[in-house]
């Protein structure tokens, strides 16, 4: 709980309107894109980061909680306050500050939505290839603190890819920049990057220096339909392996076609045990090449049915079924998990046949849905938290593919981030030796442990 | 110095042969690229990570410096004993532990030669980006521990941008993993990034995964000629503005040119102020489309002269003269300081402006050669370090053009690193907080301070 008087202290930090402390306010910061719910202490959205410096020195002395949360979305449980305390929000520092075509860069305030900043950069022939699935949401602030993913990694790898430097706000109140506008720096030990996927344990990300890259001027969409699930996960590091990177390789079963023509987001040939959904970008006549190079490897490898989008309201239809995904599953049942293991691109047929696997054994509903050009995987599993039976199962099943996962070589998180989600699962992946590194790194930057207590570490 | 007892227990644990001792051997590990010569007390060479644990467990119980050491081609002096204590030589640790095509990734130890591998994975139609000017010489885990960069980093990145996973031996002996062969991780602190560039102050490295991606099917080489530096800069900035990225663009001045026809290198036409070189790479018909481009680009703004390599040996020639300045540089005087302050791409023409009016001001034969296209200069400062008159010129002027480089919103280092060259002008770019920070984190690491000490913390 925190005090009338240090409430009042804070009120006059951030303005009377921008702290909140309602019920109605607490409960809708209660929950993130996670399945738990803890109620905050009080909400405030900063006008600038000389109000989040000033609330920070009030914090660290009173020792409460901090907790930044860009839109929420996130899937690991790592912007609610599980230990109560204080929510930033950042929806007033959403300013595109510059973008700097000649130096490939563009500076923005971390509220700023992913989506738009695409948009303002495309107006320039440029592109911020970091594309969550969350875009139209999820804010540059809160991408940076996730380090997160998405289709386009294939090609274009991740957040921390486009990462050039930052603005800090230190528990202490103090302000430190990292990085620059230059791409190449080896200027001291590299604090950027650091922060990048810190999940808002180490600091307050007040401005963020990224890079871009020239807007491809095209694209070619392919659909592949295979009768066997395995054949398609073959034929995905097969093109990998013959050294075709395409911009975006989805990968969907039959469980999770079912669900989206139960929908009505597309319908798929009877026949049809998984689908590949292909993109390749760039110029033209290379597009052109390598749309062509894929599409007779698909076929080669079983595809029985290969489309490919001739305009771009066809690769929009295409799309549609993919984006539906989520939704669709989500509506099936109760609760869906959607899990983010990953492996090495070589082992993705291993772990597609272990999830079909887990999912016979402990008889659950798990559709495979994947980023399978990285390796990356999302096995979701439509459950009801409130049976508990058929929770234990989900719980044993979610165990047995994260060691499957570890012991391919691969990670217990691939986008979505470790949060309270997996915070249990941190020692198959690091030894303790790793884990005493990275408590000593948060209490370097937050020796009272305020910001984002309870979460991963 | 090291007691004979402390000496016999290291022998035991490396084996007497890669133990080393002697004063010619010492010599031999006193300096490297830098200019300051330290002699370490011993020097060795183990064959694997468990020899290496053996002795940080005696360094860190006897407080005994280990200073981890390439191919020492570095220049700014991050791999001499400057404070005494014991080296830890590579050459041993030199093999290609796996290529795996299928997940674009590979695993090596610390000692294997950059060139060796590109070469190696250049057999599976792969290619390993990073290329520093030292790649025939200097080894991956140098080039890990500096964050190497090289003239492919405009369209390519630096090492960083390659590395997936190291295995590291901590001071205490434990040994830790980090990261792993996926794209994706999102799992923890990313405490491979954090090593990456932390010049052997917190780990010693014992394995590297590094991401590959398709090796480029053709490229184009031009060599454009102009009349006027400036006309040479603006068009650096003005290629990179219109989101053409070229593979390579590099910059030398008149001065280097002439250093370069005067050492055999090259001819030049006399009125050449300054000359670009140019080199895209990618699909045939790509490059020769962006080739074509390019070259439009430099005649309208100012260059009287555009050649393009018709031939690989034509390529080769016109590398030639680029690969021959720092030789010929290097005869002219008997010192050659190679500066590496960096700034955004924009600033380019200015921080070129103020390189000129510095070598003016201050009576310094400077030569310019800059890899233009990502904004890291190299100016080439031709000097005597006998000649303490002259140095104390020099000295003003590496100062006043940090302080530039800084003030454009650059950097104190691009890809050559801090080391002993630069730890003074760290304030120039950090706050004391973030100082601190650094600071805070090499105590987490390396709590005694055995790990390169006297280096740039």
């Amino acid at each position: 709980m925190i005090s009338d008087a240090i409430k009042d202290e804070i009120r006059a930090i951030v303005g009377h309107e921008w702290f909140l402390d309602s019920p109605e306010d607490l409960v809708t910061y209660s929950y993130d894109g996670f399945l738990r719910e803890f109620m905050p202490d009080a909400v405030i959205v900063p006008g600038d980061k000389e109000e989040i410096a000033g609330v920070m020195k009030v914090a660290n002395r009173e020792r409460i909680n901090i907790i930044p949360r860009g839109a929420g979305t996130n899937i690991c449980g790592s912007s609610v306050a599980r230990e109560g305390g204080i929510i930033i929000a950042f929806h007033r520092l959403n300013r595109i500050l510059e973008i700097e075509p000649e130096s490939m860069c563009a500076v923005v305030q971390p509220g700023v939505v992913n989506a738009d900043f695409q948009k303002a950069v495309a107006a320039y022939g440029l592109m911020y290839p970091p594309d969550p699935a969350s875009m139209f949401v999820s804010t540059i602030g809160g991408n940076v603190a996730l380090n997160a993913g998405g289709p386009r990694g294939v090609k274009y790898g991740v957040t921390r890819d486009y990462l050039l430097g930052l603005e800090v706000v230190l528990p202490s109140g103090e302000i430190i920049r990292t990085g620059g506008k230059t791409l190449k720096n080896v200027s001291g030990y590299n604090l950027t990057q650091l922060m990048c996927g810190s999940e808002g344990t180490l600091g307050i990300i007040t401005e963020i220096i990224v890079r871009l890259v020239p807007l491809a001027p095209a694209k070619a969409t392919l659909q592949a339909t295979y009768r066997d699930l395995d054949h398609a996960a073959t034929t995905v590091s097969a093109i990998i392996g013959a050294g075709i990177v395409p911009t975006t390789l989805e990968l969907m079963d039959r469980t999770v076609l079912d669900v989206i023509s139960d929908y009505g987001g597309a319908q798929f040939s009877d026949e049809a045990q998984a689908v590949l959904l292909i993109e390749v970008d760039g110029e033209d006549i290379l597009v052109e090449a390598q749309g062509k190079r894929i599409e007779a490897f698909c076929r080669e490898r079983g595809a029985f049915q290969v489309e490919r989008a001739g305009t771009p309201e066809e690769a929009d239809r295409l799309w549609q079924a993919r984006r539906t995904a989520f939704g669709a599953v989500a509506s099936l049942r109760p609760n869906c998990i959607v899990e983010d293991a990953t492996v090495p691109v070589k082992m993705l047929p291993a772990i597609i046949r272990k999830i079909v696997e887990v999912a016979d054994k402990y008889d659950l509903q798990i559709g495979v849905l994947a980023h399978a050009g990285d390796g990356n995987l999302h096995p979701l599993i439509m459950t009801d938290l409130r049976d508990t039976e058929e929770m234990a199962r989900v719980d044993q099943a979610l165990v047995e593919l994260v060691d499957a996962a570890i012991e391919m070589g691969g990670t217990l998180t691939g986008e979505h981030g470790i949060g309270i989600a997996k915070d249990r699962f941190m020692t198959k992946e690091f030894s303790q030796a790793s884990i005493q590194l990275m408590r000593g790194i948060k209490r370097v930057f937050d020796p009272h442990n305020i910001l984002n207590p309870g979460s991963f570490l």
